[in-house]
């Protein structure tokens, strides 16, 4: 029924969103004076202003933090907290994968019976480096990250690879990135919810709910593959 | 003769490097007291040991700089300065891309008879909204983005696009990552290069000069392409 099973990385096969729920919270005890949630607020807008130069990744939320500090603090931040950011930024970057539970096994058996792709939305070497310390990379046929997940980006690597959109499944957490552009390009899509969703991937389109498929965790996938519900 | 040719794009079909420079310039200026050889060792060692966790581009260059900055001054820097760095980025991250000379008819010229791709090493947001600014994204077939461009890399590509090597150019400014992989790997490379390189692209394994061309600018390339020397 499917040749291509692809996945989505972040929070879909590893743990991902929650480095940097942790990261902001030591930014919120750092700038404690101003109250989390002014802080939280200045760094998501200082974050959605700069998307479009900075693109997803840790380097851009290092420098939003940055940039957010000096805002907030009308310019008295100090060098010591600005390079405390940094470490924060440090440690992001040299965070070892926590793989999501039933991945290895999952993947490890998927791989023997289709070909597996990876297609993941961020910053190249965040992504690349991930991929690596995962252990997974050998599992995937091919691994593809682009700077945003839509129907065109979908379409080129369907095209690229001589894909049929019928015969492909799309495996995420994201209804934005993952879900809704392979149903509104005709194929499968099985949407595996994270424990919490960064907010800017939380708005999308409304996609029937018949029209893709909803697990609790990765681990029931072989068997929706099979067939068994 | 040959079926694709690829072009590198920063110092090959646009300037580049000198923004670095000139940002560098400013840099400099602003730790003034400190010297420009010690700026600019500084700055230079901050990279390399960042570029593992990094990668090349615009973000990690500002982040280096806002390190370099604290380090320098014992954390004395002040957060207007740290400010005027996160300038330098944002007019970094939104330079209007200049053509180097003859760029736009060669491309368009060449994009007639081959297939033409674009083969570039950097930062995945950086590169795509530079390639979108260029003007030159519909003369490219595909275009590859990647963390680092070496023989591995380059097989990816040509196997993907099922390349044959001896009927594939390359054409690049930089030794160690347009030429030298590709004279490794057997294809036909062209050396162009461009005013100023970047100390770490200039290390590079030695490659006999009879093994690939060089030409003073891209005007030149139709002709070479053409067998006439």
């Amino acid at each position: 029924m499917f040749d291509v099973i692809a996945f989505d990385a972040d929070d879909t096969l590893w743990h991902n969103e929650s480095i940097f729920t942790m990261t902001q919270q030591k930014f919120r005890e750092m700038l404690s004076s101003y109250g989390p949630e002014v802080v939280d607020q200045t760094l998501s807008s200082t974050q959605l202003k700069n998307l479009k130069h900075f693109g997803y990744g840790i380097k851009g939320f290092i420098l939003s933090m940055i940039e957010t500090s000096i805002e907030l603090t009308g310019g008295n931040v100090s060098a010591k907290e600005i390079n405390q950011v940094l470490d924060f930024g440090r440690e992001m970057l040299t965070a070892p994968i926590e793989l999501l539970p039933h991945v290895q096994v999952v993947v490890e058996e998927l791989s023997k019976k289709f070909n597996l792709l990876l297609i993941t939305k961020g910053d190249l070497i965040d992504q690349e480096t991930k991929i690596a310390r995962s252990g997974l990379a050998e599992y995937f046929a091919s691994v593809e990250i682009v700077s945003e997940k839509n129907t065109e980006t979908y379409s080129k690597i369907l095209t690229q690879h001589k894909i049929d959109v019928s015969r492909f499944m799309m495996i995420g957490n994201s209804m934005r990135s993952d879900i809704v552009p392979i149903v509104q390009l005709g194929g499968h899509a099985v949407h595996i919810p994270y424990s919490t969703t960064w907010v800017h991937e939380q708005e999308h389109p409304f996609v029937d709910i018949d029209r893709y498929s909803v697990l609790k965790h990765i681990g029931l996938l072989p068997k929706l593959i099979r067939g068994e519900k």
